[in-house]
This record gives C-alpha cells, structure tokens and sequence, in this order.
C-alpha cells in the first residue's frame, strides 16, 4: 500500500494575502489526498483567533499584544497595498465578483477537508494567546511535533 | 535511468530582492540539471508583466489595480531599505559594479534554461491581469498544476 | 545504515522575529539529528553581523550600506508591530519573562549544536559585508553548494 503524501505548511505571517495563499495550497493538497498539516506561529497565530472578544486572565503585557494584534482572519491587513485599509476592501470586494473564497471560508473549508491546523504553542506563550481565544478545532503543538511532519513531507512551505 | 531533480519556487513575492532570490536559485537548480518550476501568484505575478501598457478590456477595479501594480521586473520595490525609491537604485547600482545579473537578466537566463515559469490563473483573475500584459514565454496554471510539480520536488520554495 | 536526515533553511529576511522562527526550527532539528544548513543571504547576513564596527577597507557605497543596516542579531527589527522600536523591546521581554531565548543565544546554542550557518558570498559582495564583520564560524558558500545541500534535504524552507 503506497502511503499518503505530506504537505506541510508553517504559516508564520499574518497577512491576509499570504495566509490566503497558504490555505489554498492546503485544500488543494487536501483534495489531492495528502495528509496537510498547518503550524501557525507569530502573527500566523492571529489568522486563528475568534473574531469576538474572549474573556481571559492575562498579564498587561499579553493584554496589549491581544489588542493591537487582528483578531482573526477577516481583521487581517495586505502584505502590500495596505492603503489605510483600502487594499483588504479592494481583494475582498474582487474575491465576492469572482466568486473565490474568502480567508475565513477558506479555513472553514480546511477544517471540513481534514487538514489539521496546529497553534505553535510556544508562541502563543510569548504573544499571550490562550486556547479559549482561538477558533474550535484547532490543536496545539511544538516544534518538535511540526519537525515530525515535515521531515516525512513532500511540499513543505514557510509563509 | 535516474530520473532528473526538481526544484519548485512559489514566486508570491514582488519585491525586487525576493524575486532576485527566487530567480537565482532557479536558474542554479537549472544549471544542476533540475527540472524547474517558478509558480508566479499575487504580487509575484508583477514580475512577468510587460514593461509596456498593453491594451486591454478591463473592468474598473482591475484598470486600479493595473495602475497601482509596478508593470515589470525593473520596476519593482525592496522588501526593505526602500527609501523613497533610492534602495532599488543603490541596488541596482551594485548590481553593475559587481558585474552581477539584474532581475531581467536573470529572468532572460532563466527562459533560456528551460525554467518552466507559470502564472497563476486564479490571483491573475482576482488582479485582473490579462495572458496580454505578461512577458512571452509565461504557461498559464493553478494550483493542481503546482502541486503536481511540488509533490515531486526535491526543493520547494516559498518566497 | 540508515542516512541522517538534512534540514536547510534559506535565512533570507533580517528581522528579528522570522530569524527567531529560523533558528528555532534549525535547533529543533538539530536536536533530532538532522543535519542542518542555515544559507544566509541578502538581509538575513545582518543576523550573522558582529555587534561592535569592524575596521574594514571599503567604498562609499558599500560603507553606506554597511551604517543602514542592523549590526547583528541583537539590533534587528520585528517584521510587524515594529512601533518605532517599541515592539522588538516588548517581544524581548515577554523572552525574558517567559524564559525563552532571545536570538542571539540562539544563535549561539545553533553553533553549539553543530548548525552549518553559510554566508552567502554573491550578497556579501552586493552589500559589502566582509568575512571580518560576521560573528565567528560562519562558512562562506555560494548557491551551488546551498542546491547540494537543498537537494538531498527533507525539510527545505526559505524564510
């Protein structure tokens, strides 16, 4: 029996543009049958947040990351053509007449598609991100766990 | 028979010294007798377009995003060191002293050495940007069609 | 015998967080045995930057060069929530407060552990960084030995 082929993806950034990129290149791995996995660390992290408000005990310090970071995939910025927010308007408005997916369907559609989604606990650590904070059905792991994947992998990506 | 290497890039990047990195490994991995595949999307795809204005039939919101894109390799920014314009200038300035390769050069090089360099249908939609308006020699390609290249590759690349 | 396994990663940006993510996935892997190659290129060489000024015969535009750029990992800024120098502060204290490693240690433990961290000579030649001015053990290598290295690699990636 040959066995499945891996596609792993850390997605360290938080753009909208380049986290589009990374769950596109998942489902489409997905829908090819390999085993996906995304580890979300830094800003990525942020692509995972729920988009409400979530009560948590933290420090000060965690509580100023928590408000000046996006809370989730639809609060994310362009990597370029920022234009005072204009620009994530401008791909959005394009994806509806295109009828492409947007970030937040994107996600949605992985988690259907079985690609497993892994917050990178060590930074959820330093930026004072709490598992309560972040969307239903996401796991939490290490380095270690990613390198485990990878290392078996045929497409392995940093975005 | 052995069978060739493969080298993969997803160019998502458009900025001047990205795209230079992309294009050197590339035409390296070309040179090592890889088979190699640049995957242009995003912002990527603005180092494939023609340096000219091409004549088109566009709708509004992709005539803005025509104009606000830089048309072409040479017109691209840094991805740091900008400063008003003066980075790229400075680099490209180096670029000659050290009898090195510009981007369109290293572009040239690459078509020359059978570097497979594929724009992606989808974000060539979204942009609005037209088979017209890109550089001769660019396959048209999805996703599919990278992942098909990638889950063979040796070295796959996200830059 | 089973062959050990090969990790390289292209360090290509200079900023502090995505060097972290680096070195943070290169001594994951160096701590399962893979071989690991760091390739430092363009920004990312600032990383491998002694933190005081080296004498050095240089021209103009290579000494400019040489004063815009951060010398060394400790100088280094974030890619995102910069804030005039504020968030590069912050992320060193939540380093500090939740006993992590800040970059330059590293870096340090990445040597200790036998990480290959390769300069790239093409881009020490564009931006005028000389042997003297990078912290001690870093090779110097071009993109050919990089594609050697790449090409039996398991986990490949370009940060």
């Amino acid at each position: 029996m040959e066995q499945k082929k891996k596609t792993t993806i850390v997605l360290f950034s938080g753009d909208y543009d380049k986290a589009m990129a990374a769950f596109i290149i998942a489902n489409g791995a997905a829908a090819y049958d390999h085993d996906v996995t995304i580890f979300a660390t830094f800003w990525g992290l942020n692509t995972l947040r729920k988009d409400e408000a979530v009560q948590t005990n933290k420090g000060m310090l965690e509580k100023m990351f928590g408000w000046m970071m996006p809370r989730g995939a639809n609060k994310l910025g362009l990597s370029r053509m920022q234009m005072l927010g204009m620009g994530p308007k401008m791909i959005k408005h394009v994806i509806k007449k295109h009828n492409a997916m947007t970030l937040p369907q994107l996600i949605e559609l992985a988690q259907e598609m079985g690609v497993k989604i892994v917050g990178c606990t060590m930074t959820m650590d330093l930026l004072g991100i709490q598992k309560e904070e972040m969307i239903e059905g996401v796991e939490l792991g290490g380095v270690a766990a990613y390198l485990g994947d990878a290392s078996e992998g045929n497409v392995n990506l940093f975005i």
